[in-house]
């Protein structure tokens, strides 16, 4: 299947141009997103939590403190909401009105299920630590039992998705073309800085490349 | 008040070191995100939206079309959940367990309602253009009517509030220091690129200030 099937919570409606449901553009939105915004409700209350999520195939992931009252609360399968924002620039119009900004979004709805299989679990937390910078997982200590049985995992089926992506210059109405103002886009990217050596470690310790040049995908319109 | 009350719901219970309920902080932080994400529940399924926000004193504001299913559910006063997250930096344990991030994040709970006073609404529109670039309002042309009265705008009281910051480098278990694993942390930065002119601007047209200079509030750690 290479594209979602919108379904009434999926179909946009509001700049429905902007709208997408091809699986392609889904996961690379999920995967370059370092975090996502994972929303479900208390007692009427929604809560909205940012958290690492890491997508395998047609399953997202996310994990977390066993003792939190996120998972407490998710682990009986409630229904959740997952969001994915790349924010990719600000678009400075000639109007206030038309103002906006550039970005890839992804919102997944659905029941979110505790992992109980060990090797399932195993290879998600994998997936978590290597979704933040590829093959990590072989350099660093792998988790004990207890801090498997600490740790909690959810997974939420790939099923009921929508991506939302503006790009662009602005688009003013017509008669504004000719104000004197400014317009046009300012991109921005989340852009890795020095690497901080933890104090303790040992000053001879070299800096793996996945850190040295460390990268999140690029914008699929400029990585072609 | 300095200080905003926790409340059950607010209570931080992982990691709670981790929290504040500092007004500067807070504040420091719903001013440097330049979006937040929003949560609501429509038929008991919770909906995660990214949009812009802007902070009057102690008002957090939203805006959107007044068509869309977002504003339109929300402005009958139902609860909502605002949530702005900055990553700061990846951190790279030792441990798989102890791989983690650098942020600052804050939580809004509360009941929005649609700002109704034309004069109220007015200058939030104004702040919501100026939280993206300072003064940026005084350029361009202002909402006609019809402009606004196409927008909603929501007003959410900052009454029941937290934040939470992570900083510095990873804390291992002891043993762990011995392994000859890289450990640190890699600082992110939302990062301005050169300002992409809208192609129907004419060429003479100069970069403003606040666009040509364009930062976000530096991290507090940094900035002191």
């Amino acid at each position: 299947m290479t594209h979602f099937m919108p379904t009434q919570r999926t179909t946009i409606h509001r700049m429905p141009t902007r709208a997408t449901y091809d699986r392609v553009v889904v996961e690379a939105i999920l995967d370059e997103g370092l975090y996502c915004h994972l929303g479900f409700t208390v007692d009427g209350q929604p809560y909205v939590i940012p958290t690492i999520h890491a997508r395998v195939d047609d399953r997202l992931y996310v994990h977390g403190s066993s003792a939190s009252r996120m998972l407490r609360s998710l682990k009986t399968g409630v229904p959740m909401c997952v969001t994915v924002t790349i924010l990719d620039g600000l678009v400075f119009a000639r109007s206030a009105f038309h103002h906006s900004v550039n970005y890839r979004s992804v919102v997944v709805f659905g029941v979110a299920l505790e992992v109980t299989d060990p090797q399932e679990k195993y290879d998600a937390l994998k997936a978590v630590v290597d979704h933040v910078a590829p093959n990590r997982w072989d350099d660093v200590r792998r988790p004990t039992e207890q801090e498997r049985k600490a740790t909690s995992v959810l997974r939420l089926p790939l099923e009921e998705v929508s991506a939302k992506i503006r790009t662009g210059p602005p688009l003013d109405d017509e008669e504004d073309y000719l104000l004197p103002c400014w317009a046009g886009e300012l991109p921005l990217r989340l852009t890795p800085q020095v690497p901080l050596p933890d104090p303790r470690l040992p000053s001879e310790t070299s800096v793996p490349s996945y850190i040295r040049a460390y990268q999140r995908q690029l914008h699929p319109k400029e990585s072609s």
